[in-house]
């Protein structure tokens, strides 16, 4: 086995070893995956953007996290470039919008010569109270490092600095941290290399949307634009990192915005390059210094994800010579998943003896068998659509009956049909996911759907702690989208316009990872400054809104 | 006229409208100069260094400014290289002795694979209480970004990182400030690019010189070895400025070390290069971008010791060339101090109606009248030395009767013949520098500058307050060669051992910019982890050593 770069062969040997006995089933084909990913590598796009305003922070309750900028009437010109920094001290430019990319600024000499480094601190940040938060003592379970900002001691002035590292933000706060009393100087030409590789929209919405929808859709398409740099990335300000769960909301937005179906390609590439010894997808790649993935990170719903992606893909390109070069990927992704299903047709987490992690959402608690139990039949559909597409349905003969049983095993022991909802785990635990993904794999009709949903909808109205709603757009998402499997097309929008459009309302440029509309400061680690605001799997309205114009658009 | 960039010639245009009238009078020469300053420009000569030891800081009230470092029994291999960082969080390094260049370190992945940036700080410091006194809120007069704590955002591990600012130091301390719960790595291959251009030590001690005088010896050449790079610099953890009074104590030092006339020929030349168009040498040089003069810094006894240093230059190496070529500076800067005596033979610092700046010494409310009385009448010896030496002495005729009328104003103006010694300004201040100078250009006679420097001294030992003492090595440097030019060796070995010897036993590396046996704090710029703790005008023992080997050396 040669992979691309020492590192990749050594996560490679690691990850082989998790599974010593197993033979490296890809072993002949792992290397041309590689290369083929290697080969679709897009070109970065860039622009140079420069600060729109000087703006001051103000504490505002009323504010989302309690905090929003308004803008300074001096230009920055007027405020920075013509002012010695000395008496600035301290200055916070606003960008516009969201950008991800490379800073550079230069410096002038003012009056004498510089005789003493200048030490100065950027702040960069995408949301007003990440950055008039106290970021120290640090309280984040997630790296301190993250946070963007870098103080920098300027030896020389009187040229251009950049900063090396890639900055994902929207604001710009700058400090003096140190200067000579003996001579003065300004900081001028503040820049931005703002990079992607999504390109043009490839789609418009109907003159007559309405405002709210025509945000949103903005908004969505923004925050893709951000995540699409040389993957699809989860989020540029954190993680950086191509996931495969991710992917595949990213790619379903994509169909209805960007319409750059070789960044898909390249992506579902990368996974296959990088599968396990026995053939398992990992949930997320890291591209840097070579691609490599997480090590043992196996989400054992995010690789049936990647069977949709592709699935969706071949739909899109009819890019059948990828999709048959991919198939035994999808292949084993789903026989994996079939090696957790009992006698009994019901999966079980702990089939193996250990646990395999099952991701549905950021939400505490959160009970996931039935859910897994939906998603593995959808999969079933799924892969086994794809085989057929591919011609490839008699190697998977059995499954059609497998995803019968299973429909049949779910209703009989996970269903509670008296009162017409989805119970997961135990507990009996309600949740909106258990109904959505039970609606999106039709093990539920439409109108059992609905009943379900609105009977579980209106328990979080009654009795809020008896019900695990969504805590991310990711979790809602699948929300929005069982809804209108189910028919439910106005709640679907009323829903939308609330919940994305409560983050728009509350002043998103980019969609955020983690929102709750009854709890601002919501965070998977502990410290919402720490969360990403440009997130990935918060795009997907553009998708909706393209995928059912009657109900979105009119 | 060309110079060698932009802003030296921005430089030279600020400069000559300090004397918009004068004529260019160096017009033709300059840029032949400036040619010959980066003709000579010396390389680097390079060496790779490793810490030898892990250290802690110790509190201790009898270590200099109350701190000190132990050696820790672990290698840096154990405590650092083989441990995880997020456990080791903290540790300081010893380099064995001082050191200037670059460094660089490396990281390497200890368990799974990184999946967020670490951040860590490094703090270089020369000395240990530098490295243990909270640097902020910042106290200093001097800029914050001097003090050399740098922190590094690491967004791939496993590879070298290097900071790109030099650095001077011993000791680093290395903190964790973010990382990864996710992953586990150490910091490894720390090592450091150790730059000089002095060269080979061309000069040993008696095999039975003191052991005190052997480690004076040797700090003072580490010293001066510290502060040799591409020019004389005053400091290299602190302005990184070629001074010229500064350059003509290293040019004495040099002579007894390393001999190395071409970096003393590289720096004449610069000053002559970016002397003003009315001729003056400008008092300190910075070269980068491009080698230009502190704006409007015109020092008259720095000028006037450039000239002591081309003649000691031309007495060191014979090089008529050079000397001939650089005479009319030499000339002017004399002329131009002659503009200042009046009539009565006395300097007046106001003869110009503006003030000029007259260094002799960091000393609060030092009187540098009567020292600048001294120091001119020596300059036009050593002026009228080098003129004789270049058979110019026609074009000086005038200055042997100058000198002598000087002389004697400097005896009945400034002379209290009673008490035997020189008092300064009109409050009639005593101090040591006065005497210094006095005895330096010959006004008293061996014993009467005995006369004078005794009772100052035993003056300071009854009433201390009212006796301005030297504040700093370079102000002791001129004690010290008054005591010898006037008899006093066993004084001079005396004092030299318990000043610089007292800097030994407090633990130097390299002799420090301020040292008051007294007062571990002082410091010229309100807060001492500022001040240099490797100072080129501290460097001199070496010169003393080899000038009276009979008196120090057995």
């Amino acid at each position: 086995m040669k992979l691309s770069g020492i590192l990749c062969s050594m996560m490679m040997l690691f990850l082989g070893n998790m599974n010593a006995d197993a033979q490296d089933i890809f072993a002949e084909q792992r290397e041309g995956w590689m290369q083929k990913a290697l080969g679709t590598t897009p070109e970065l796009m860039h622009e140079t953007v420069r600060p729109v305003s000087v703006v001051k922070a103000v504490k505002d309750d009323a504010a989302f996290q309690g905090w929003r900028y308004e803008p300074v009437q001096e230009t920055v010109e007027a405020a920075l470039y013509e002012r010695n920094f000395k008496d600035v001290k301290e200055i916070t430019l606003d960008f516009g919008r969201h950008l991800t990319g490379y800073f550079t600024f230069h410096t002038k000499t003012l009056s004498r010569c510089q005789d003493a480094p200048v030490r100065i601190k950027f702040t960069f940040g995408e949301l007003p109270a990440e950055m008039n938060t106290p970021l120290d003592p640090w309280k984040g379970s997630l790296s301190r490092a993250w946070m963007q900002d870098e103080t920098v001691t300027v030896i020389e002035v009187d040229k251009d600095i950049a900063i090396e590292r890639r900055m994902a933000f929207r604001y710009l706060k700058i400090e003096l941290l140190g200067a000579s009393p003996d001579f003065d100087f300004a900081i001028d030409d503040v820049r931005f290399d703002a990079v992607s590789s999504a390109g043009q929209v490839q789609t418009q919405l109907n003159d007559d949307a309405p405002e709210i929808i025509r945000q949103i859709n903005d908004v969505s398409i923004e925050t893709l634009r951000e995540c699409m740099q040389t993957v699809f990335e989860d989020g540029p300000k954190r993680d950086h990192r191509l996931w495969s769960g991710d992917l595949y909301l990213q790619s379903l937005a994509n169909r209805y915005s960007f319409r750059n179906f070789d960044l898909v390609k390249h992506c579902l590439y990368l996974f296959a390059g990088l599968s396990t010894d026995d053939g398992i997808v990992i949930s997320n790649i890291f591209e840097h210094p070579v691609p490599h993935p997480q090590y043992g990170s196996y989400c054992l719903t995010y690789c049936l994800l990647w069977n949709s992606t592709l699935l969706e893909y071949l739909k899109d390109t009819n890019d059948m010579e990828t999709a048959l070069d991919l198939w035994p990927v999808a292949r084993r992704q789903m026989e994996d998943a079939i090696s957790y299903v009992g006698a009994d047709g019901i999966f079980n987490q702990w089939a193996r003896g250990s646990f395999v992690w099952l991701f549905f959402d950021w939400r505490d608690g959160l009970d996931v068998n039935t859910p897994m139990q939906g998603a593995t039949i959808f999969a079933l559909q799924q892969t086994y659509e794809l085989a057929k597409m591919l011609g490839k349905e008699k190697e998977v003969a059995s499954w059609p009956s497998l995803e019968k049983k299973m429909r049949s095993a779910a209703r009989s022991r996970l269903y509670d049909s008296r009162k017409g909802y989805f119970v997961s785990g135990e507990e009996r635990q309600i949740s909106i996911c258990s109904q959505a993904w039970m609606i999106k794999s039709g093990v539920l009709s439409a109108k059992e759907g609905q009943r379900a949903l609105k009977t579980v909808l209106s328990l979080n109205e009654s009795e809020p702690e008896s019900v695990k709603m969504p805590g991310t757009p990711y979790g809602t998402h699948y929300l929005i989208d069982a809804m209108l499997t189910c028919g439910m097309e106005t709640d679907a929008r009323d829903y939308l316009i609330d919940y994305w459009g409560g983050m728009v309302r509350k002043g998103a440029d980019t969609f955020w990872e983690a929102y709750d509309p009854n709890d601002d400061f919501l965070s998977p680690y502990g410290f919402s400054p720490v969360n990403s605001a440009c997130h990935a799997w918060s795009c997907t309205p553009v998708y909706f809104i393209h995928k059912y114009p009657e109900l979105f658009q009119k």
